[in-house]
């Protein structure tokens, strides 16, 4: 039986992600949650999982059809759901993951048009079973992500990187479609507000699941 | 609308696949099928389906999950059907391809326990609709076939050869799953007769199936 508790974040390109994830880290250290939280995202130090990444990523591979993407990143969110996620949950941890599944339904299923279910049912096949207990979206207009994206990355700029701003406008559709669907696991924030905000609220909401189970 | 005709061969390790292929391969020329018929395997020359193959055979990853490797030969024939066998299609080409979606379902799904119907999701995914027409399936008690393999591969054993009789043992009875589940695509070739008797046989079915589209 899974013990241990499973967040995720997700959100468009530019919505904030990474600096909130590290508010709600060190909020969480303070108020008690230090040594049984575990902060990962995909590949996340596994190193299968990271070659697999490595993959995907390579400037050099334009002709990567749509399905192999998705197959690979299912393939790479097994991997570490094996290596790092399930090891820490078993440990009775709480685990944060920056990004999981979803995005893959969004991403590839929604906004490069290969359907949804369609990645559903690879996802499921990769994921058996385990959905996270509990995802924190944060929503942001993506024109306002895309502006932080060209202001703040620059120097490592990658394949995904460069698509246009229509994709991150699919993206976002898609993630509100995700939002309904399994509105009962997926906690939308408003990530327009300011960065404290933002945390606030991703931290008030985790720290209240938490107490939850316990 | 798909054009050409798509042949696959299938059997254990050690059934006599390469040297049959090579059989067929040449009195298909002397018949007037030189040049419509390409001969294929994955990865097969495609540049992504071979670096994920790296990945799988890759001996230093033991720790590789069955699920994780089951998405990856889906990622690796995806990308190998995209660059090789779809484009000969297209050109109204013979393929012919050195195993393809059964070896899935019987190694995996069936042999390593994750389960036929488990693995054929994400095949179904990464084949999006493509079934072979005909597929040759050699039959071969898997205790002669393993001898074959420990008399000629002593030089090249790779991850997959250190496997258990008892693997292989597995690998024949998926196969008879196989054949009863598709039995109008699957023709199966009795591989213990002499090797001229076997590519006959195999040769005369594929030649009649050919002149069947023409």
């Amino acid at each position: 039986m899974k013990k241990g508790i499973f967040i995720t974040f997700e959100g468009t390109d530019g919505c904030g992600k990474t600096t909130v994830l590290e508010g709600v880290r060190k909020k969480l250290a303070i108020n008690g949650h230090a040594d049984d939280v575990l902060f990962t995202r995909e590949p996340g130090g596994s190193k299968i999982s990271e070659q697999i990444r490595n993959i995907i990523l390579d400037k050099n591979n334009v002709e990567e059809d749509e399905r192999t993407e998705a197959l690979l990143y299912a393939a790479s969110r097994r991997q570490h759901l094996v290596d790092i996620v399930l090891k820490a949950l078993k440990e009775n941890k709480i685990v944060i993951s920056d990004r999981y599944v979803d995005s893959s339904l969004v991403y590839q299923g929604y906004a490069r048009g290969i359907g949804i279910d369609e990645v559903l049912k690879i996802n499921e096949f990769a994921i058996d079973g385990l959905f996270p207990d509990l995802t924190i979206l944060l929503d942001l207009d993506p024109k306002i992500g895309m502006e932080r994206i060209k202001n703040n990355r620059k120097d490592k700029a990658d394949r995904l990187d460069n698509e246009e701003l229509s994709f991150h406008q699919k993206v976002y559709e898609g993630y509100q479609i995700i939002e309904k669907r399994y509105k009962n696991r997926i906690y939308k924030v408003d990530a327009s507000r300011s960065v404290e905000q933002v945390i606030d609220d991703a931290f008030l909401k985790i720290i209240s699941f938490i107490k939850m189970y316990e």
